[in-house]
């Protein structure tokens, strides 16, 4: 990876905020649907951001996937969540996802040198993902 | 819609058949282990039939559309659960997705008057699907 | 086709109707970015429409070139102007983008049948697509 | 399938003779370069019809996968060679391919009732596809 | 970005150079039909390139997207237009055009300080883009 | 090129191991699947290759494009071969393909300094692709 996470954050960061400080106020309004779209309701966050996960890697966009990993390891999902999400992404796309999921095993070894935390790591339960 | 539920359902099987049954093995092994992404694990079949759906809408296609949807109701995934699922489908993919939510919204109308059981109808817990 | 105008037409706006109607009102803000994207700025409608067509058929969206052939119509693009706005979605996308130009071509021919109007016909300059 | 083989065909070209006759001379050049990728050359034309498929498949176009599948049937390509151009396919663009593989066997299956030739239907040696 | 403004202009050069001396002629009139698409017709050159940026967007290319956005600057494109033309594409093509978004963002900074000329900067009228 | 064919394939290979050292057994039989698909049958590897070749670009990824040619070179396809096989995937793909071209471009000559074999520097028939 050409980046650290702290590169990558950093430019995500700096490059929305010239986004959103741009003067169109549709883009503003767009973000605003973007971050809404995971927020817990019926679904808890952490099913929502593999959500996110499985539609990015399906269109095969680095950079999203770096951002659901990166959500997803906060929000606590284990290492085999994660993998299944993403077994159900390659079979959906196909081979052409292989080199995605290559990027993401890259990603994922940079946010948890064991590779996201094992199941007992996790405490609360499923949807209380406000405490992990 | 073109055809009904059961039509759709049907040509499905009899043209599945025709590839199972066409003596190309791989065939046969790709299959299978599209019927295994979707296998409860250390997420539900609930949770799985949505990012299947998820992946659907993203990539746009309707017979993907139609076969999670139809998962899903069977599994007991509610109303308000589908669409927090297509909605980050809506938001990831953007308005070209459109048209397969108007499809989705009549596959759901069909599949269940109501449009999918509500949260009270829904007895055993998250994960117990084999139950409902 | 296997619609006539208005049965599609009819058809969006039922379907719209109930996806607005939902009851999840993130579905209602983005259909409302949907519109506003298109809305006279800097740039006049028309272009907007023709931008719209562009980015439907390089994704190949045939629910999506319908909206905006009709719109691109209504607003007073001429003939011309929408082969030179295909014409470019046909080079980006490439042959996959032909079929889809055929259905373009059904749906013109329906809209108007010469085809839209020839440039003669548009009475105000570029800009004042208020009136026309 | 909604339409018989002859329909299609009509129905294509029908529609390429209102592209080409549109007065666009780009479309035309454009037709003609689409054309001129499938003639003889250090590849023979079965080949290329079959790498013509593949192409079709992994965007997801039945359109295209119609067209190349009957070229491919016309010029002598044996029904295995064609299961295994769709396997690759397959592969390579995911579960979502599917429903076009159910479409091709479709196709397939109105081309040619045993489902395109066996291989001792095929006199010539590969490459001489002008005489099949 | 990894490279300045001329070296992403000389990488593109040279390999262009590269594939239009190899020797397959289809290349080189396949290039050609890709220039012939933006010239100046029904549409003035403006409108073509800011067809191609939301074309390029909405396919997530980023060479496209630096290559249309030059295009842009230099033909006097101003920067409302340039972000109303990048609205619709991010909401045609959704969140997943975002990183492509950012991309742009940063194209654009180095294109023009401030981020592409401001209205007042426009002197000719839109279609004169010759002079321009 | 940011790294060289060496470094290009250790990525891979790392990687690659990483994956299928991950546990979830259903990795391990899509590559499986991934790798048979290309092995000769009807059809010879040296032809399934540039179909490969083909689904990567018009797909748009670099990384399967790098893979497909580094295989056709090593299998002995020759340069003609490749870039009638590059053609098609243009056509079918348009413009946005373009990018990829100039990658693959840049591929073949590390590949190949004289861009893969002549046609007299491959002495067996095509099919046996076992002995190149």
């Amino acid at each position: 990876m050409k980046k650290t996470l702290a590169e990558t954050r950093l430019y995500r960061a700096e490059q929305n905020e010239k986004i959103l400080g741009a003067g169109l106020k549709e883009f503003n309004r767009f973000f605003a649907l973007d971050t809404a779209a995971y927020r817990a309701g019926a679904l808890p966050v952490q099913m929502k951001e593999l959500m996110g996960l499985v539609g990015s890697m399906v269109l095969r966009c680095n950079d999203c996937i770096f951002y659901h990993l990166d959500r997803c390891v906060t929000e606590g999902c284990t290492r085999q969540e994660i993998m299944e999400a993403m077994n159900i992404a390659l079979v959906i796309g196909g081979s052409i996802v292989i080199p995605h999921l290559r990027y993401a095993f890259e990603v994922l070894e940079q946010l948890s040198p064991s590779g996201a935390r094992t199941p007992s790591e996790v405490d609360g339960p499923r949807g209380e993902q406000g405490t992990t």
